[in-house]
């Protein structure tokens, strides 16, 4: 349903956001024709000048589609010349001050392929990781070096098993950081050794992929670092070092090891189904935006609470077609058990990454065993 | 009430996070016994090692306090070697993976002075800015340069009129970025220029405070530049670009100007009552932490919808102890009018920013006098 009155497309490029709205029909108008204002010009209507800013620098609604009696879709469009050309201030003009109020939640961005040209997205995606782990076509398997407290002897000699068992990409746990009894640089250098070790004895391609995570103004040396060390991809939190720190990572041309990027503290985005923001397009299309090529969510069914269709969302979000950005990868973790790999088959298909951390100790003592029977469950599906 | 069965403070040095949890009394220990697990060692209990990874490395519960049948307080303390010594990763063990479960909210952080130590904090703070702006006692005076789509010489006419009529700070709205219509190299220079030729002409302090929210890679070349051309603070938006972003520009020695954080994308942190992180931790603690001078938040009473109290709360966070790090200043705004002034000068006292945008504009047509009766307003109370 299309509401009459609602404005229809204005001059000159635009992009679109979808907002999902909570109220009755004429509640949620009141909201969309607001969030036009909130996130252009934040000027009460009747003081905002005529002319070029009145009509095509204050958001335009396109449509207004119900989903239920009490839920609306918005389609609003913003011109491209409001963002410029870059990532935090597509996401201030995006969702800036409209994520203080409640009832507002982003349900996905339609960007113009002219304007993600400003965008370079994940360097690697599905086929480069693919290409650099040389596995071309079977689900990628993954599990995470803790508990933190281990010193980097004791979490470098769990890599080596767990690269001997078959493992493709073995990351730190991202509570790892830069402490006292496990300093980045000898957790980084030991385990890049271990698993390098393990590769020349197997053949596999396994890679180590250390939590570079770290303030601001160590993070490129951090990620130098772990490149010269021998490190296969890097872990990025981009909730605690902002998207835009992963995304100069990614753009970054030296670098150019494929990035992970993990959930810590994106989950007050999520946790409403009525504010925050889609899981589909933070964990999909934000995530690629800021040049993720795998994205880590907790899976359905684990030791968190997103259902079986927000994950399937979140898939979408990874592979929908943006412009030039490649496809990433879906990493779902959390709680994962070997028990429950042929079930997740079925909702993901062969492009995931299985991420099993705990999960993978407890099958039996023999961590190489438990890795190899993981990797033969995948491969024989 | 203290729960029994609760462990009791272990040895070394730790902080504590006081979590509102959703709950009965039997649910809410089960999630704080899952919290001190999930933010620290992220592995089931019985995987746990034992010795000094599960007595000081897992969280620890150090009370739980009802308050309400179905809201409870768990105060949890970690081992300051968790986080070693830098905000991204005190970030992560404050609320990382706990962020993205429902009914769990960051109510205080309590950390020891020994541990603020890592931290420098605000560089001016309360008093330092009021040293700066030479305005020893009464409320500080703000307003924005809007709307976004006007072009640099007339944002400067519109800063020129406001500083001629004595506020004390000036600052871009922070949709204002680097634009085809505003880019941020000319509106900084003729802004700037604008304030500075009506200091001369008034013998007023007032400071020009750009909006220098931007890629990461061009942050600190946009503060250099502001300074550069003789503005007199900088706006940050930490939910665009990161916390520790802000903390690297207040740190950076040869900047050394007041920062204003702005809350922009910050509101999914606190738009439910019943996860995320409190207002007084968010825009109070957490700001500090990271180096804001003042503290932009949407009033109780405008556009948004923060309640008197968690407006109350967040001038708490901004001023309890919190070590060496300086108290900070509030600054209230989001919708706000002239009219509200003495009511907001009862709850807030003289230590505030007033920032008034929209409403400065609709009091006459001649600015100019609209800010001298602010000013005046203030001034007689």
């Amino acid at each position: 349903m299309t509401i009459p009155g609602v404005h229809v497309s204005v001059s000159g490029e635009r992009f679109r956001v979808v907002y999902r709205l909570t109220g009755r029909e004429d509640e949620a108008l009141v909201k969309a024709r607001e969030i036009c204002f909130e996130q252009t010009v934040e000027f009460p209507e009747e003081l905002t000048p005529p002319g070029d800013i009145r009509e095509r620098i204050v958001g335009c609604i396109e449509a207004l589609e119900a989903q239920d009696a009490n839920h609306f879709h918005a389609v609003i469009s913003y011109a491209v010349e409001t963002v410029g050309a870059d990532l935090p201030q597509l996401l201030n003009v995006v969702f800036g001050n409209s994520s203080i109020k409640p009832g507002i939640r982003v349900e996905r961005l339609e960007l113009p392929d002219t304007f993600l040209r400003h965008f370079n997205g994940p360097r690697f995606g599905r086929e480069g990781l693919r290409a650099w782990l040389k596995v071309p076509l079977r689900p990628l398997l993954c599990t995470a070096l803790k508990p933190m407290g281990l010193p980097p002897a004791e979490l470098a000699a769990l890599a080596y098993q767990f690269a001997r068992g078959g493992i493709d990409i073995i990351k730190d746990d991202h509570g790892l950081a830069d402490q006292p009894f496990s300093g980045f640089r000898e957790r980084v250098e030991r385990c890049s050794e271990a698993v390098a070790r393990a590769n020349r004895e197997t053949g596999f391609n396994c890679i180590y992929v250390p939590n570079i995570t770290a303030p601001i103004d160590g993070l490129i040396s951090n990620a130098q670092f772990a490149k010269s060390s021998g490190a296969g991809g890097l872990l990025v939190a981009p909730g605690l070092i902002g998207f835009d720190a992963m995304r100069q990572l990614a753009d970054g041309g030296r670098l150019a090891l494929p990035i992970m990027s993990h959930p810590a503290l994106q989950g007050s985005f999520v946790v409403s189904s009525e504010s925050g923001i889609s899981h589909y397009a933070l964990f999909g299309q934000i995530a690629r935006l800021a040049g993720a090529d795998a994205t880590i969510y907790p899976n359905y069914g684990g030791r968190f609470s997103f259902s079986r269709e927000e994950c399937a969302s979140i898939v979408a979000g990874t592979v929908v077609p943006m412009g030039h950005l490649r496809p990433i990868f879906p990493a779902p973790g959390g709680g994962m058990s070997l028990a429950r790999v042929p079930e997740m088959l079925e909702l993901y298909g062969r492009d995931v990454i299985f991420l099993i951390g705990g999960g993978l100790h407890n099958r039996s003592r023999d961590l190489v065993a438990n890795c190899i029977y993981f990797r033969e469950l995948v491969e024989k599906m």
